[in-house]
């Protein structure tokens, strides 16, 4: 896709104009979903052309056996794919006799809209036939937010120049496959097909992870707007069923098919009720109808821009862009379910497999903390707790013991399923993360009681970890933390990464604070927390031998800590210096090469500066900001973010901007080539936290909420809202200065640019 | 297997019993070949049980797809496949109307025998069928050291018990499969089947590499001795053709089918030829017939073992397998082919894939230099001139510029064809060992003139490399090389390596001390490899400039060389103190844990200390000895037989036995429980220059040939042969002492423990 394909528009994603080239990257782009499910933007009508067919069922997945050129031992035997489900949109339309296909017939006012505001896609153009017959189709699709088991389409043709007959045959198919498979296999069996006067289910299984999922369709028609009923017949395949119907239309009438369709699943129903609750689901769905469903959709969405947006005046890109991140966070994660989690491409394709990283705990808790209710987040956190005991399991393979658990790097179902040795079994900072999220949010919500719950087994646990991960330099006569890989992908077992130090010794003496706190306040979870993880004081004692003796690689003619032992023996070449044939570099280089130069991928060490910012003065960020910067690729879509957030705390607002530009609108205007292969959610939420955290300055150590706003030249004002501790602060910044509104009952107490502020209900504070 | 399977015997390796969970694994150890072609010592006849068939071509491989989890740039596409080729050795034999089957039938007084004096193998056996029928079966089998193209079987039956039918089907099979694939795909297709008379060829071209093979057999029957004629039925399938005949003989009668058997390949013929080149061939091998052909084989053999033999006295299992060793590295390699090379399994399995591994230049070359004429070691070189064109773009592949050339760590044709990035991007230190061969062949032989005629190109390229791949550390001010792997894999992505860094600078080193000699010496072969290679003297300054300010990382503490830098961050625990379940740590741990740990897999250090010997004084060689042994694993069966060598050299006897003992029985005792894959050919070169290097002392630097010999208290005596510089040497070593017998006409001079000797024609000096 080219930069400025997407036409500019404050609430829309808009497309004008069928460009086949551009087909795969529009499917990513207008992918819809509803937090349970979604789905690539893919024709309803059959399409010959080139198409990525997907559509996407959350918390469904598939062990693929892991590919790897020389196995080595502890490697995950698998890696879980996200598994592209059952067709449900399909509708093939002959027109006459000919099948419409938009890659063979002509094809004039093409357009494609992503509402972002009320969230539907709708797509229309004219189809002309061979026959020089000429259609003018509008169809309109949603993923409700109501029903979490439901899609809706209205799919109308109107006979422009012509009168005749128009065959639909809507369908469901279960025969499909994964775009992204290790070895071409096919993840699913069709079990049951079942067929009734107005609907068709189809049960399926996938095979080895036996999640059963019925997928369903109802269909009705109307004529000009009024129900008719059109006679069908039913052609069942072995894995596929259409409801093949026809009407005969004059010149100018119009046919509406209304299918209703989805996913009920076995994750939330007893797997033999699946198809009964399928009808059901499908029924309630008709029952309303598709425009009052519609008209529920849009109240849903409301509900959610309600605290979600962020408004920006005088940059009508930045606004479609922030708005698109904000859109595909909600239609990929609506924190009802603590089973889910945030796909990396959420419901729009299948790379990377599995559903969760650390991108969760490092760069999405601070989006879904402010935009939503705190049980969204705590959910996130759920997630984790969850799974403590398979990533106990995780470190007992690797070699660890006495219930230290080490978090997988990608995984389903709490179990590791990445690939590669250099990533699952050196990337360990991850653990860090799940600790620090505790942290973030015992810290933004005040809901402490979190942490004697469920956050203090997962500490202990990670605490173990770190203790027995180190290990003593004689020669150094401190603790090291040898054969790691950082948030810098770019290197690869590497000894003492700052970042991962940091956090190991941070961890234990969070988890050691916390320890006391609980059992001072929190007596009776003290208690079993204690029997349950059979910890001793003596542990806690060689625990802060660790922390106390941790080793952090420095330089003194820099001043500042070093990314990893050994960093200044690289030639230390700004990106400045590099040739434009040479970028990105991970194309363009042998990955030996990009290992051994000084260059970054994302945010390493400064991340951490980022985390931790209030320990670290304003000058020693500068430095660092100052040596890491010039050598950061920003090759990872996680990065720009964070550089944007510390270029505005050390007052390099051009610097934040420009970093900001580069998260903004990555997928829209496609910056990596490879839109294609589906959105890159996760760093959404980056971009988020560049506007509020970065620009709004907005901070929240130790329970203290600060703001020191900024705005970009570019802009005329932007404002936001946040939720925080019960109160909804609005926060507005203009080149005249920045005002605050609270929207609830609770007085905010906050702090802008160092002086204390109280903001009371529906008051106004200018500053 | 288990240790003491075989039974102890001077010249043969010998099997008694059938024992099936040993099938697969005799099949390996019972292999034979001719350098051209070999085989697993698959039996005849139809086997129902576990077994791995294989039967390799040398030089014909497949590029099979890589198979990586995540691809990173750069990579090869493919992973050379050593290609099971079509089968020619089957005979199906019916028992009236039982096929014999020995997984399920009765099988009484199996025996198996390797005779490696005559260089066959024999096996026989006496089979009870389910109607109490019950067979004698004696079969001889070998691979022509005379007609390369052919082998022969005689496969002789007797009824013991009964009278009746016997009936033989030899065949030929093109439709077999590798064991070892990457996505399960059939390598070979089968263009055309041809019978006559009593031959039959298959004509059939792998995919992609399209090497065309003329898989041929002939038959003939003996009754009692006694040529006779049995009538055939002909049956063709699609990819096999059977030759079915039928005796039926009285009790006690021995009917034999004598199956001649081979490959022609488009190698060495052209491909329309390649059908009666077979057919001609396998006339030739019939003519002569099968006593005669084994005769020759015998003789042939004799010859080998004429210089190659290793008399061992007082310990027959040290015997037989230093014979055993001797024996297969002269199947797998015969030096006629300076295209062919040595590969780590030979002809005996499939894994590892490839041919040619950096093993060759550093373990096999004294060996044949040795115990051959030194034309065969200079094939050796010879292999990787001719490669040097892929070395160069596998070098820019990279990002390398002007010539330099990285030769690849796996290849069959000079393209790198490994698949995992710590190996192929940086496990650099391969390519010194290509210059080293060098270095090596021309001190040992004095043939200099192999300098300006080839490898002054090699070494100029090379040293290009070094000189780019170096970078300079502002921080160390000295020259650094990051990001390599070692010998010892155990280590990934390390910086400044000890053994690749001295390498590195000795290569430039070297280069340049031949590149003024041959200036000197031979001016016109100067003037053609400048201009060839557009050298020019500021690109040797800075060469230099590099070599001059190498970097090694150094302790001052322990007084050595460290493997690379922070390696003193480790904790340094020896292997004494690992318990028997951590071992060994390949199987037992995970890859990150033995990357940090401090465990070396194989010499890395101390292989440098090897190969330069004579720029360490023997104080600083036991230093490291000390320092590094106890912390090796030896993972590698590379590994044991350079430090027995060093342990040798350093007056430590025992510790030197021990590590022979490792070496030398590895795949008869089956040590790591591999053996059923194929053997460790490879390292068995290592093990022969464990007694010629390590007890008998003897180096060879800068031309001077020197002895220091020991013998292990276990042993009352040991002899080996030498050819050095024409003349050729036996060397006698006892409890009492040394002898030196010089059986050539040219006068050997010598140093003895320090002292000159010259030693004339059957002259017999007593040291």
């Amino acid at each position: 896709m080219n930069i400025d394909y997407i036409l500019p528009n404050e609430w829309s994603i808009l497309e004008e104009g069928f460009d086949k080239s551009q087909a795969t990257a529009s499917e990513s782009i207008f992918s819809i979903g509803n937090g349970a499910m979604g789905q690539r933007a893919n024709f309803e009508e059959h399409y010959s052309g080139e198409t990525f067919q997907g559509s996407y069922i959350g918390g469904i997945y598939y062990p693929d056996k892991t590919r790897v050129g020389w196995w080595k031992n502890g490697y995950p035997e698998y890696f879980a794919k996200v598994l592209n489900a059952p067709n449900w949109i399909g509708i093939e339309i002959k027109i006459g006799d000919e099948q419409l296909d938009l890659n063979t017939c002509a094809v004039s006012d093409f357009s494609r809209e992503l509402n972002m505001k009320e969230g539907y896609l709708k797509r229309s153009f004219k189809a002309t036939m061979n026959n020089g017959d000429q259609i003018q189709v509008e169809s309109i699709r949603f993923c409700s937010l109501d029903l979490h088991e439901i899609g809706a389409i209205k799919y109308s043709v109107t006979p422009v120049n012509f009168s005749g007959s128009i065959q639909f045959s809507p369908y469901l198919d279960g025969g499909i496959m994964n775009e992204d498979t290790n070895y071409d296999e096919v993840f699913w069996k069709v079990l049951d097909i079942e067929d009734r006067d107005n609907d068709a289910v189809i049960l399926s299984r996938t095979l080895k992870t036996k999640f059963y999922v019925a997928t369903g369709m109802h269909i009705s028609y109307e004529l000009n707007g009024k129900e008719v009923h059109l006679p069908k017949t039913v052609h069942e395949q072995e894995k596929r069923i259409d409801y093949v119907s026809k009407a005969n239309l004059n010149q100018g009438e119009t046919i509406s098919l209304i299918k209703f369709g989805g996913y009920s699943q076995s994750m939330n129903h007893p797997k033999e009720q699946l198809i009964s609750q399928s009808q059901k689901v499908l029924y309630q769905a008709a029952s309303l109808g598709f425009d009052t469903l519609l008209g529920m959709q849009k109240k849903a969405w409301a509900n959610i821009w309600e605290t979600a947006d962020i408004i920006i005046e005088g940059d009508v890109k930045a606004q479609q862009a922030i708005r698109f991140n904000i859109f595909q966070l909600n239609q990929t994660y609506s924190g009802e379910d603590s089973r889910l989690n945030i796909g990396p491409k959420g419901f729009t394709g299948e790379k990377y497999g599995g559903s969760t990283y650390w991108d969760t705990e490092a760069y999405c808790i601070p989006f879904y903390m402010s935009t939503k209710d705190k049980h969204v987040a705590r959910n996130l956190l759920q997630y984790r707790h969850n799974q403590l005991g398979k990533a106990i399991e995780n470190a007992e393979k690797l070699g660890f013991k006495n219930g230290a658990a080490l978090y997988p790097m990608v995984t389903m179902n709490g179990e590791e399923c990445h690939n590669e040795w250099e990533i699952t079994f050196e990337e360990i900072h991850r653990n860090g993360a799940m600790v620090y999220a505790i942290y973030n949010y015992v810290n933004y919500t005040s809901d402490y009681k979190y942490v004697p719950e469920f956050g203090l087994e997962v500490m202990i646990a990670i605490a173990r970890f770190w203790h027995q991960r180190a290990s003593f330099s004689e020669y150094k006569q401190q603790y090291v933390i040898l054969g790691v890989t950082g948030p810098n992908e770019y290197e690869n077992n590497i000894n003492n990464n700052y970042y991962t130090n940091y956090l190991a010794k941070w961890c234990i003496e969070y988890t050691v604070e916390n320890l006391k706190k609980v059992k001072e306040e929190f007596g009776a979870d003290y208690k079993r927390v204690i029997e349950l993880t059979n910890l001793t004081d003596m542990e806690v004692v060689n625990w802060l031998k660790v922390a106390d003796a941790m080793y952090f690689p420095y330089s003194e003619k820099y001043g500042v800590f070093l990314q990893q032992d050994g960093f200044l023996d690289k030639e230390l070449i700004p990106t400045s210096e590099l040739s434009k044939e040479d970028r990105p570099i991970n194309q363009k280089w042998s990955w030996d090469r990009i290992l051994r130069s000084c260059y970054i991928k994302q945010a390493d060490t400064l991340q951490g500066m980022y985390m931790f910012e209030d320990r670290f003065t304003k000058e020693e960020i500068e430095k660092h900001f100052d040596f890491y910067e010039p050598l950061t690729v920003h090759e990872s879509s996680l990065s720009p973010c964070i550089h944007a957030i510390l270029a505005a705390s050390i007052d390099r607002m051009p610097k934040a901007y420009e970093q900001y530009l580069r998260t903004s609108r990555l997928d829209l205007d496609d910056y990596n080539h490879e839109v294609h292969e589906g959105l890159h959610i996760t760093s959404m939420a980056g971009t988020w936290s560049a506007i509020v955290q970065g620009f709004g300055g907005m901070r929240n150590f130790d329970g203290v909420l600060s703001f020191n706003p900024q705005i970009p030249d570019e802009w005329s004002s932007y404002s936001f809202k946040i939720n925080f501790r019960g109160s909804t602060l609005k926060v507005h910044v203009s080149h005249e200065g920045c005002t605050f509104t609270n929207e609830s009952e609770m007085p905010a107490e906050i702090f802008v640019s160092g002086e204390k502020r109280l903001i009371k209900k529906d008051e106004l504070v200018t500053v």
